[in-house]
């Protein structure tokens, strides 16, 4: 291996995870069934569905009675009434709700569609997977969880999909930080050319989160991967970290 | 090596790119040094400032007379009137300009900081970098390249790093795409319970650039990376399909 190799190795044959599953035992089995060794240096990345769905984070969508604000703006858009209800009592704030998008902000200060419910890989259409409550407190309870089983110090990312205004597609970000720095701040530091970096810190949770996206895909049941000879910045992390104070951000 | 595995190699050892410089040849230089032998399947990541100094996108501040708005605007948040003047010149539109922070859209669509002008990394803070021209062209220059030196597809990638609203920090983003496709569209695929996905494409060159910010870092002189081992999809390419048109966008 050369050096400065990163691997991102899935982790295969998780079972399906059920409300009050516990994740490091799926995360463990799965691993150890695979012949797959958690090491010191490793990152956890896990898709937040797995996540929510053990923490009991599901609605049944019969059971939504949207509002007439909700039913009018489905009707003209074609959308599923249910779900926008969802989105909007998710909502701590709509940040857009037009051309048949809905774009808010929720509780945890995540700005993105539908207030982050999705109903793709649930139950086929009749449910709808929430948000955990706290990202953050879910991916230290892993981290934990997996120094007690394995005496390391396993930093978690926990990753949802997002898209993005100006660019096409989703890209996987982290909503979940435990046990690492989630920017890699640069400013003050001076390049190899001698000149300090002012406005340089790069969100490296973020980025850990994309190898969620490129490396377990949609459809492979593979709700996790471990990253491998990421030189981190250990540090207790939060998501908070890299969610911009309203005060700066021109984008509102 | 475990199933599904992916593998980023930093190319270490590249001498500093001088315009007139091939890339290609810097690349195969570096990578044979190394011991590296790049793979059908390979994936080349490459860090845009070398593209553009190859280029020869450079210029000096000094040569740079800044418009009595530029001077005012620079004067009133401590900013480099040169690097400002430059910005709004190489700007499409300007899009915010408030709070100290410059966001155009870029004649190539990019809507990012000071039209992707950057100091550092270059020579110390006298001169500044531009974007590449079309750095789509750049990408399969640099694949035909490749083609013609090893007799293999080996898909190109150009990023950049990109400050985004409401998420603190910067992740690497593609600007230039050759030889696969940049979205990965999963609409219409069922997911494994049966549910049909609707709005689901995923920005896979976007991912794939982050890996940049991961391998390569801003100071180790590493600009290039080789990603082995993910599946991409093979196809012409062009970041243009990364770009939201105006029309289906709710934050111009």
């Amino acid at each position: 291996m050369l050096p400065g190799t990163i691997q991102v190795i899935p982790i295969h044959g998780m079972a399906e995870i059920q409300p009050g599953d516990s994740i490091v035992a799926a995360v463990l089995g799965a691993a150890q069934a695979a012949q797959l060794a958690i090491c010191s240096g490793d990152v956890l990345v896990l898709k937040h569905k797995i996540i929510a769905k053990s923490e009991g984070r599901i609605v049944r969508l019969a059971e939504i009675k949207p509002s007439a604000r909700a039913r009018s703006w489905a009707a003209r858009w074609k959308r599923d009434a249910r779900l926008i209800e969802l989105a909007l009592q998710n909502a701590g704030r709509v940040v857009r709700m037009s051309k048949g998008v809905l774009i808010t902000q929720t509780p945890h200060g995540f700005v993105c569609a539908n207030s982050g419910i999705d109903v793709s890989n649930v139950d086929g259409g009749t449910s709808a997977v929430l948000l955990p409550v706290d990202a953050d407190a879910s991916a230290r309870r892993i981290m934990a969880g997996l120094r007690r089983k394995l005496k390391l110090h396993i930093p978690v990312i926990i990753a949802d999909s997002f898209g993005r205004p100006w660019r096409e597609g989703l890209v996987e970000a982290a909503i979940g930080v435990a046990g690492l720095k989630p920017l890699r701040d640069l400013r003050g530091r001076r390049d190899q050319h001698g000149y300090t970096l002012h406005a340089t810190a790069e969100a490296v949770a973020d980025e850990l989160a994309s190898l969620a996206g490129l490396a377990c895909g949609k459809f492979e049941r593979v709700p996790a991967c471990i990253v491998r000879g990421f030189c981190y910045q250990p540090g207790r992390g939060s998501v908070s970290q890299l969610l911009r104070p309203p005060e700066r951000d021109l984008f509102r």
